[in-house]
């Protein structure tokens, strides 16, 4: 019998019961603490502070970008607060004795590669765009399919507008990628998808979607998306087909895959988003830059078609200090060279979820209108 | 910008790639290791290695309820091997200089009150019942509602068969309920709850159901059951309403919730599960001793109801080594007293997910006949 098993079992409903009434001092716990811990906290100037019971380490740090060491009190318990941070979901790793882990004490993701912590920092008063509000709510399936690019069971997530349910009508697909270390799981957990298009669905912004996150770790994702997952879900759900019915978009390594994808089938899609992301300029990822310049070549041969037939060809950046920043501008000076139209959406933040999740919640409002 | 995740960026693509490809030493990654890793291995005698890379940690274990120390090399890099484990899911912490948390090299799950890991070690060759198969697949289904009575939005997950989206009629439905420290995730992630159904429903074994599992850490789930969820559940999906179209189930504090739900609310429910579980013969959590004999009054005053209403009343038990033996026991002892009919099933496994899963693939297939 495992020993804290045992030991949860007994303490897990008094913990529960009780997590809410205990008073400890300084800001509020985070909603990603689990149910029994008052860590991490958020100060109201959205300062985190952090605590571990470690009696036995030398060091505690807590690195979220920037490292932050922690202090042992006399008891073996470490904590930290740090500088004030901004809104949204940042990933955040707790390093013990030199060794990245995630935080016990609150919420994992896949992200990073690994299994890491994840910290929610709320949005300014009044700013409820990505907030869980009273409106109607859609779902998030968890659908598992055979793909045959990989020879494997897969599972893709998949949102049902809030109607979905209850109706016979069919809907349109945003087919939605993750970036590289994340999977599937990234635009459910990480990105809020359901609870921004619940949101843009109830203030008639969006119109009622589907959207599917495809896991994009695999070899060829362009067979794993035109030859496994298009044709399942189209024969799956309630989905209209063609052209006109269908949107890709994708953050950073599913940016790229979003490019590649609708380059190579233009047929396909009306609308694309591409989110902190941009053609590599030097090869790189198994992708040559051979391979690109092939890109460029039919975008020029097929300069009309390609502005035509895409309703939408939508960028956004987090600024200049996100590390696609210079990859983005590179490719779309030559786009602008060219003469493929584009718009171009800019929001600081880097290279992070708060600028994703903003993205979604500009790019949704512009399909399949 | 976090410099983990700038690495984790420009390494996901060639990780992702060459993880099936690069050659470790003994056995095959566990299916619950992370993309880009190769441990934790299990070798074909069920035996489970870890490594970790902590050049500067003083100990490192691994906690599988027996602790195994870890041996050191010349890089740092930590690894140990266990005996042989028993086929299913089992719980486990990396200890750091004494700090238990999840390995971040292989999956995360909502247990023992915290994020913690796990590990699935393969079943015997044959015994399929657990592994995904060629099989028409359901979904799980994340579902928002609103609960009056923790005055709270919550979350529960919602397995739908195979036939259910293609299909207009309506479905019984099984509650089911996770153990403490855990939550409305257990049954899905920790449990496969799907595959057990899936395969159930493929070889005709049980019929399609829908199957609710909510969040079971709340003041009064009596209230939350009645007064929220299945209002809502029946308002929400085609489900088949009345006494004979429903379940309830529940392992360890998930089975105490389950016992006082079906003597409080007898009308509610013609199959009842209750694995793992048992009154507590003394007061705890809550549960003050004099509550559970009102219980045994109600069942003795009413024998004859109990005795037609239940077309199951059904208890399994993972063996005298399961940290909830003494208290059935002792239950069981009170019904057989009474004159209350019942069914018992006992496999060896202790107060584990094994005999949860395997609780739920023998209940399943007696219910709604």
């Amino acid at each position: 019998m495992m020993k804290t098993l045992l030991v949860s079992l007994l303490l897990a409903v008094a913990m529960t019961l009780s997590a809410q009434d205990r008073s400890v001092s300084g800001g509020e716990r985070s909603v990603l603490s689990v149910r029994a811990s008052q860590y991490p906290r958020i100060s109201a100037d959205h300062r985190a502070s952090f605590k571990v019971k470690a009696p036995h380490a030398k060091s505690v740090q807590i690195d979220l970008g920037k490292k932050y060491d922690m202090v042992r009190d006399e008891n073996g318990e470490w904590t930290c607060t740090t500088e004030p941070l901004g809104p949204g979901f940042h990933y955040y790793f707790l390093v013990i004795d030199g060794v990245p882990v995630a935080d016990p004490a609150s919420e994992s993701f896949y992200g990073c590669s690994m299994m890491t912590s994840g910290i929610e920092i709320p949005y300014p008063e009044g700013d409820t765009r990505f907030s869980l509000a009273d409106v109607p709510h859609g779902e998030i399936r968890m659908k598992r399919y055979f793909s045959k690019t990989a020879n494997a069971w897969r599972r893709m997530f998949v949102y049902t507008p809030p109607c979905y349910e209850k109706s016979s009508v069919s809907y349109p697909v945003l087919y939605l990628q993750h970036g590289g270390g994340e999977d599937e799981r990234g635009w459910s957990q990480q990105g809020l998808t359901d609870i921004i298009l619940d949101n843009l669905i109830a203030r008639g912004e969006a119109v009622p979607m589907i959207i599917v996150m495809l896991d994009g770790n695999t070899k060829d994702f362009n067979s794993e998306l035109f030859n496994d997952c298009i044709p399942f879900v189209e024969k799956t759900y309630r989905v209209k087909a063609g052209k006109d019915s269908r949107a890709l978009a994708g953050l950073s390594m599913g940016g790229i895959q979003t490019l590649n994808a609708c380059i190579t089938h233009p047929e396909c899609f009306s609308y694309i988003g591409v989110f902190s992301s941009g053609w590599w300029v030097q090869s790189r990822h198994g992708m040559p830059a051979h391979e690109t310049e092939k890109y460029y070549e039919k975008l020029k041969a097929h300069k009309d078609e390609f502005n035509k037939g895409f309703k939408q060809f939508w960028f956004s950046m987090g600024g200049k200090e996100d590390i696609a920043y210079q990859n983005c501008q590179a490719m779309l000076k030559r786009f602008d060279e060219i003469g493929i139209r584009y718009t171009y959406f800019e929001t600081p933040g880097g290279h992070t979820w708060p600028v994703w999740r903003e993205s979604l919640y500009r790019f949704a409002p512009l399909l399949f209108k």
